[in-house]
């Protein structure tokens, strides 16, 4: 038996972690879990899985959910977060928190030889030095939950590392895909959350549409695998069947392909390096699917991608401020203060105004990732 | 440095797996060759390679190769092909002989504990659950060169078997995919011989235009892999690039890709598990292919597929006879004597007439096949 605290239990990965647990009981319990405010959502979860501890994100919800579940342990703030992280009780720690909160947790949770299944893609992106070689310290092996870094990490099952060429991570193209810069002027908040292939959260599906969301994974494959940037390529493939490949030194190329089913991956992660059977889904049927189209990514028509490569090969602090004016810019969009366009130039405007500090410690990420965010937010004056 | 024996050197495997051999000197070495009568193709390569002992088809060829090479020792007749599969300098056997000639050889190899990489597939569809069985009981891992059986091995590649759910074999097609079956009544050797993919030899090429070759290979991928006959699908996917699949128990599917480069697959077999760089190829580049299409393969329009099925799982003698009247009718096909369609009538009729004999001795399968193949021929009177 497993036992799980999960971060970010009432979002979309969390829910769907809970579904893999629900699923095997046997094999998974959660101890404990974490959310921000959403104590519509929690109720039912923590009435259904009797976890130990509950962390949330204030001491208004922790008096709220105090009320319905006097005896529960509550912890507010996000030092709860590593609370759980690190307990004993811990077998695995499910991080599907969003955005950078979750890199302190993360990088506790190592040091306490935690495994670590990882969909809180910013604890790479803003710190990705800093968690892989604690990682590799502690002998600790990240379990990738994304579906594009499990899809990479499946191919390199029992692959030689040194004879890994090339990775090729596929993109969807979002809800815009096949808007030219022009159509982007008047587009809304609700055309962008219509994502083709997959339902997911609000913010990471404007990621998808604006592609930052792969420009996020492709730093993100840089640090779980160690694969040079120039070695990391991204190709349109509107189907999102094939998940992403590996290509060998042999010329070989392995792909994990599937329907967009998120327990795939997460379940993955839980119980690797073991499969658990998935019931009562569709299987992949690429007859019925019939053709599988790829083409080039246009970096032009995609700056957001543009600007993760040039980050990602800058280093130091670049990556902490390309996440966190990524996710003040969105955020902002999504608040309806901002237009679709205005995301991708605030990014820009904050990339330009930075002076990349290489080797950065925690201390200083932190601090480059506040800052980032106010002065994106001192844009808007 | 592994010492090689190659069966059926100057076939198009056998050549392809020199290429190998030449372009990893420190890895590889040939001890031992084995051809048929093509001694025009086999003196450079004997000069190039220096193998100690070489194996021939008959005396004739025999007496002029000793002429060429009057210190080399030449053995003719099959027999001849056990001893370099067995010999002690044998660290790995590549059986590339056609037909079921390579049988005793592969039988022997094993049960002397040699590395056996298969490109022979008559081997396993005539007698599988021999070679197999002896496998086990030698604890000897045969190492496929088929390209699709290469895939789903290199897909299975760190995965626990007990997961694995079905097979997915691709199909090109062959050279009349796009025929009808009215269409085929006039079509020529020629014709026949025009692969849309992939550069074999003539036997092999018949062989996907009758849709046989996949029938062979899903008897081979059911003894190699251990899948029941209802696990092992095939689909139509004319580019070829995708070389198969395999689904397991979580509904996610790896696949293996690539450009059709016969060494990638032979070099993987050489030197599992390790793989080998491939220089002076072009990559695979799904941004120039654009699409890859999938369809389904009907049964009723390639019935040689369809007796492949239905012999593989009614078992016994009845795949010895499969393979054995299709070895027949393609050699009258290719020698002008039947039509096209008469190829798949010859098999038919023998199929029909023969009477399935359960878990047949090595005796028994040579036996029939040796009665098939008269029998095949006296359809003709």
């Amino acid at each position: 038996m497993k036992s799980i605290s999960l971060l970010g239990a009432t979002g979309s990965i969390g829910i769907q972690t809970l579904d893999v647990i629900r699923e095997h009981p046997d094999t998974f319990s959660l101890f404990a879990m974490g959310f921000g405010e959403n104590i519509g959502k929690a109720i039912p979860i923590i009435k259904e899985f009797s976890p130990k501890i509950v962390v949330v994100g204030n001491d208004n919800t922790k008096r709220e959910l105090q009320d319905y579940f006097p005896r529960l342990e509550v912890i507010a703030g996000k030092e709860g977060l590593v609370t759980i992280s690190t307990a004993d009780e811990t077998d695995l720690v499910v991080n599907a928190v969003m955005g950078s909160v979750g890199l302190q947790a993360t990088l506790q949770a190592i040091e306490h030889r935690k495994q670590v299944a990882l969909a809180n893609k910013e604890t790479l992106v803003t710190a990705g030095h800093l968690v892989m070689e604690k990682a590799k310290q502690h002998g600790v092996r990240l379990l990738p939950v994304d579906s594009e870094h499990s899809a990479i990490f499946q191919c390199l099952n029992g692959e030689n590392e040194k004879q890994l060429n090339r990775l090729i991570l596929t993109a969807s193209g979002g809800s815009f895909r096949d808007k030219t810069r022009e159509d982007l002027i008047g587009v809304t908040r609700e055309d962008a959350l219509k994502h083709p292939n997959w339902n997911m959260g609000a913010k990471i599906t404007i990621d998808s549409a604006t592609m930052m969301n792969k420009g996020l994974e492709v730093i993100e494959a840089h640090w779980l695998f160690g694969v040079p940037y120039d070695r990391i390529d991204v190709i349109m493939h509107k189907e999102s069947v094939i998940h992403s490949m590996v290509e060998f030194d042999d010329n070989s190329v392995i792909a994990q392909l599937g329907t967009p089913d998120m327990r795939v991956p997460i379940q993955y992660a839980l119980n690797y390096p073991d499969r658990l059977e998935l019931s009562g889904t569709k299987r992949l049927d690429l007859i019925e699917i019939g053709k599988l189209h790829f083409s080039e990514m246009d970096q032009e028509r995609f700056p957001c991608l543009r600007m993760a490569y040039e980050a990602g090969k800058e280093g130091g602090t670049m990556t902490t401020v390309l996440n966190a004016a990524n996710e003040a810019a969105v955020q902002l969009f999504l608040q309806g203060q901002i237009s679709f366009l205005q995301i991708e130039e605030l990014i820009k405007k904050a990339l330009d105004a930075h002076q990349s500090i290489k080797q950065p410690d925690l201390q200083t990420i932190l601090e480059v990732d506040r800052q980032t965010r106010s002065q994106v937010l001192s844009y808007l004056d």
